[in-house]
């Protein structure tokens, strides 16, 4: 399979210019003024529009057992939204049960995910804790391309995990070369203002963000960052949604201690006012944690990503219907967790970021692809137009519009939160392992034509992590006897 | 008794002028320019002195039942140097073991007390939590006079206060119109850390600071601040010793919320060089949590005098003799924690801050005395010198000069921490409830003189935490049926 | 003249306690739980109300020369205003002409002031500089009571101090024991936007705030605040209005630097939409510098005094009426800057700030009138209830409410930025000079009533001022020959 | 001449790889694993090294005219030193004295420029302002390459740009796409420092830093930033050596600004107790603008690099001998301010950034070269590892040690600010243009060989500041007439 591209503009993070790129066999072998098209399987023309590494979303949750149901996006569904919005690659998470091993879950979701129709990995979520689960992380590490472990600091009676879990977590991905990541809610003030609501007999998803202000994420985030930072750890925040948990960012970084934030378009870009819509579900439609914030709080995502704050752009993708919204009709903390996005992410992130300035054409490659790849370790095979790379592309047009809504989307789910939106720029074809697995409307791949990607440990940041840590090091004071 | 002073200059918090002040039965009763000293019982002198109110201290822990054995300080010896330091009243600290009832271990302690020579005051600590504590708190700041209860984030496995144990008692507190304080420092990392320098066989008192970093006690703070914060509670974070830490505080109030802090004439003026010194036990002598500091932190405590950031100034006295330090000769965390500073606050806090220019004279008087009795709500009755406040002075010669010393130290311990440091400016004389309560090197009074003092709840900044708590609740939609 | 005032709550910046009070020859003689109404020429019986210092308007412009025409309130009419309003005290400007003499500027100003019926004192521009100047100063500070010079960082080719003229001016204060003040806009950002608008043909009053962007007031803010801290003087900014300049306020208190900051009544209530209304003459009415802001800044704001980062509320009040605010008709840099509000400040604060629970009782004295008289070193002779104090009180009735209007105002302008809005919470009695000034709706003192205030150099937080600059202070290096 | 680079291990901004690197003709043109030397030229293996991308330093001054002398250093035995430390490129500045023509001087500096030995082009500083020189912006901008404008906020009656005189260069720049620098310290307060200092007699070097201090230069980068923000202008502030203005640029950044920071190998490593030296030649040979700070800095400084808040280091490379200093014996105001670092950068960089943990090794890179070719827009022509960019290469070897001294420097100055620091970590080759130029100990490369490279405007930060500048744009209300 030979797919020669002409006539396009390759966009980077970090260059701009113009060139014909050749794929042959998945991956990406010539790039150069002009290419013949001499033996060349197909040709596409990208006269006017924009080639760019394809979307790599890092959060998503296909057909995740959660609350009581499972999500409605499997893995097939779930990757063929991702491929029709021009993301070739999502990582996904293996959540186990508290008590469950491992492995054990980690190749349930392996199986899961066969169906996967983009590249695809796993992060894996540290939800108990006791020697095996240290042993297992080191299999998963060594054996099964793991350099990510997940947090959820919210969830209690559930999955949460304690300071104590996080500080032997943490600690085990130091010596392992992996990265922590984490979920920031306090969990304990979650729950608390949960039945602080209900027992005022507030009960709908008006309630849902009123149990989840920004300062139980950025209380969160501020913890791990600090237990990150005691340890000599680096960290990774999911879906920063709060003003305040960058400003915990920005203490960070700026003391020199290495965090990474990622946001999701939603968040970006939906405010708050959809829990007080009349319609229940409706509202109901948009319960996710954190929840949607107040207005003021996009403009401070935006400047996140211009600024370096925030490094990555994600969906959180899990959907559920309205049969399983509904679960929580009387309650609103039993209304399934999530919304869906992982098609729109690149859409919305162009239209309100790049259209309006906020931020240039080689920064959205950035936060959308690059830095998600630079940060799991994945680059230059992934995030990248360079020789040897994987021909993982979206043909972006930036001149093509496109109503979003339920009716012409991808996810099986039967509600779209940017519903009726216009975007101006999307993806005329996405190109996945060197062919053309989207096309103007159209998902044109085979299921399970997706690969499991190998992500290894000790990215570039972990270098010199340990090194600094080696000066904090206590020694003991030599004492007259 | 009617004791009159004479020719001396008032220092308030706030004004400072010359005038004679008379006092009667315990009481402020004439306070004018020229006072004549007829029917008077005793007259001083206070010609180019300084007439302040009297020291208070609202944090000291006397014969505090600890670690293993006792603070060598009883309620005599310990108010005894107080008053030798132009202190007179003590907000001392009922901590209950887990499990035991809260009135029950008050009544303990005011039977403790009973041989107090100052006046005295008691937080109530918060070690565990059920329906009993909830009911015990009502009963002790409507029949008590106690007004704040204390929570220990540090100390794990014996009286931490959990996340869920802070929501609870921090809600109870609003009910009742009291403020919670907190010890602010992540235990589960101190404990992480202990373990793991006594591991490497890092087992001497230079550990201790290593095990308690500046980070984990910025952390906790910001934990619990956000606590406050998201229940609407005001909050008091006793003994601030880092500069993160103020950065939290100021973060808060910044975002319109009501945040005080506390510091130690102890953290202002001694660095963490003394954990490298030769001598076991010279170091040891210094344990105390939290650790003594880098240098760059004392200058960031006295801006956060000057600027309000930081209201009030303290000890956490809790004095433990050689023999008790040896305790811990082979494992640092059992060295007994605590120092003795009841005498000296006042001096370290004038020589250091008010010679130096960091402090007004006026400042000095807020942060040693005003502040603490508005926060704890006795003021004007204490901390001010006006018609009908107690008549607890402090008479201050600017000029004399001391040598601080084991030598000619009122408290029984065996150690003095600012050995050899000379202070310019000490008390001359203490007044006490109208009496001469120490004189030029003497303490003069009686075992059982310093009476309980009811601090009753809803201070000042309580009234409009609660209608700003008001706005943030919740309504339910009104939603189409 | 022995006014009795019965019955009342006094509020102090610190107090809240019923007792009555006794006015005798414009001071406050006692001041006890009952005080008989024996020989006493007028009693109020203050039942349900509160006794409060009567506020200090620490920036008011009356009979202003400025932009070509006369500021319509004069010292009558303005202080009237005040009276009617609850404030008993101004401290207007006098602001020479470049080149004139500040004595002869002064005088010319007192004799304006003669018709004043409330106290009030006068800051001094400093608008050029020569050897003159400097000794002016001193005779104004030695010999007339003034102990502020103000300096105007916008209007080029006007009253502009440039960087130089205000280092000189502040070392001089410093020699003084003065305070500077300064109006923080950069000027030639001003100027340029104003011109670069023009130019595109935007004349209308909606390019006013777009002249004077938020940025341009904290650059200006961040350079005096340099300047001061750099020379080691204390500072004063006039009328905060932008959450940028409190940032820099707060990122110099953090550092140990005295800087201190007033905000408008106006600003805390009114935002920039007022420049977007389609009638023109309601805009200009709105034109004053700094102009309103977006709302987000009123909440910043209100934290500023909560926090103690503000310490005072004014109003800049500088009153023109619609023909004079026509002058800009067709360039809105020729609108008069300026509104009234100088009756209005107290009733908006208490209604917006206690009513909301933003403040307490205490600290609306603090912020209205007590820490204007601390900073300009007047207090307690004025913003305080203690014996020998003046006689400025307000009786202030917290359920009575009032509609705000230009019908049913004092001051001679034919607008009000406050119309139709009702307030909860108004003066009912305004005592100054212990004699009823103003009583439910009627101003009852005689014109020339008011006396001039002479304010003292070396204010409290001057004492150390001089010795941290001391610190400062370079050696030579003693270098071998 | 094919020059052929076999075994080492490239290293760029962002990658790690061991490969081969084949330059033909000054650009490299193959990068492969393995790369047979038939019909090479030349071979350097580079087994146990790194390949990394030349250093670009983007703050030079050749043979400048300064302060009544030249800099000692030409444009010969400067880029000699450069080639010498593995710099490849510099960046040096045009400065027109007051009333020049820009396009004169610019012409006079290109011809002293023809004997350089490496790349390099200018920046243009803005010294004076009129239409002549709007004019003249636009020829160099069009038609030599200059896309960079530098500002002195110091050097009062000199070549100090006020205010106005920004606000017209910020602006021509934004509508020629080039980008304005500034040396940011404020005029005023250093004459006003300076002066101080002389009457108090203290004249000798120690006085410097004095009159220089941060807060002097954070005052200036404040401003600068803000008027940069007002007119919506991209800015680079030149040698950012405080924490202070690192905090002003976080400050813009994260209210969504594009602002550029620079510092420099020398404030990152040597600190102000230089100008306490007994001996005057030694202290004086340290005078250079900003002066070395206190050494809490250096610690900010390097969060700042890792943090991305600063973005390249540079020199000011600025040599001047004995004799020159000696000008200022008597005055340290007549001190010729600048020291020599163009050879040692990248070592001092590497030894204690690298070594220590600082910075990856990436990092090392971005910031040494990468980062500057972004920001000045010729990457990746320069600043790159990829085929046909310029062949400028260093080839590292990080475990061969050096003793900086003037011993065994290429700079003609007679001092050396590192002397007698062993680095580990040194270049062994460096490749200009793909010739080797530089060989271990020894300079190759002929007089003349280096090029004037042009820098195009409207770099990639560029193309959304104007956008989102419009965004700020004013519109006209519509009015009823």
């Amino acid at each position: 399979m030979r797919l020669l591209i002409k006539n396009g503009q390759i966009i980077t993070h970090e260059q701009s210019y113009f060139a014909d790129v050749l794929c042959e066999d998945g991956v990406i072998t010539q790039i150069n003024d002009h290419i013949p098209d001499e033996n060349v399987t197909e040709v596409i023309d990208a006269q006017g529009m924009l080639i760019m590494p394809g979307g790599i979303d890092p959060h998503t949750h296909m057909q995740l057992p959660f609350m009581g149901t499972v999500a409605i996006d499997d893995f097939e569904s779930g990757t063929k939204a991702a491929l029709a919005g021009g993301t070739t690659m999502i990582i996904d998470f293996v959540i186990p049960n508290p008590q469950q091993n491992l492995l054990e879950a980690y190749h349930q979701w392996r199986g899961w995910a066969e169906k996967a129709t983009c590249d695809y990995s796993f992060h894996v979520a540290i939800t108990w804790w006791d020697d095996s689960v240290s042993r297992d992380m080191q299999t998963l590490v060594e054996k099964h391309g793991v350099n990510s472990f997940k947090h959820f600091m919210a969830y209690k009676n559930a999955i949460m995990a304690t300071d104590d879990m996080m500080i032997a977590s943490f600690s085990r991905c130091i010596e392992l070369g992996a990265i922590p990541t984490v979920h920031a809610e306090n969990g304990e003030l979650v729950y608390h203002l949960q039945q602080s609501l209900l027992e005022r007999n507030i009960t709908g998803p008006e309630a849902h963000p009123l149990s989840r202000p920004p300062i139980v994420e950025s209380e969160a985030a501020n913890r791990a960052i600090s237990i990150a930072d005691t340890l000599g750890s680096p960290l990774y925040l999911v879906h920063v949604s709060a003003s305040q948990t960058l400003d915990a960012i920005r203490y960070a970084t700026e003391n020199g201690q290495r965090v990474f934030g990622e946001c999701l378009a939603a968040h970006l870009t939906i405010d708050d006012s959809v829990y007080q819509d009349k319609n229940w579900l409706h509202a109901a439609a948009h319960v996710m944690s954190p929840p949607f914030r107040p207005k003021n709080h996009q403009q401070a995502l935006w400047n996140g990503l211009k600024s370096g704050a925030l490094q990555t752009t994600a969906t959180d993708h899990c959907a559920f219907c309205a049969e399983q919204k509904s679960m929580g009709k009387n309650d609103f903390t039993n209304i399934p967790n999530g919304v869906s996005s992982v098609e729109e992410r690149l859409m919305v992130l162009w239209n309100n970021g790049v259209n309006t300035g906020q931020l240039t054409m080689n920064e959205f490659v950035a936060v959308t692809s690059t830095n998600a790849a630079k940060i799991f370790n994945i680059y230059p095979r992934k995030g990248a137009i360079q020789i040897n790379a994987d021909a993982d592309l979206v043909i972006w047009d930036p001149k093509a519009t496109k109503v979003l809504s339920v009716i012409n989307q991808h996810s099986k789910v039967d509600f779209n939160i940017y519903e009726g939106m216009t975007m101006t720029g999307i993806p005329a074809y996405t190109i996945a392992a060197g062919e053309v697995a989207y096309q103007r409307g159209e998902v044109l791949v085979k299921v399970g034509k997706g690969k499991y990607i190998n992500r290894p440990p000790y990215a570039s940041y972990y270098q010199t992590i340990e090194q600094s840590h080696q000066r904090k090091v206590a020694k003991a004071v030599k004492r007259d006897q």
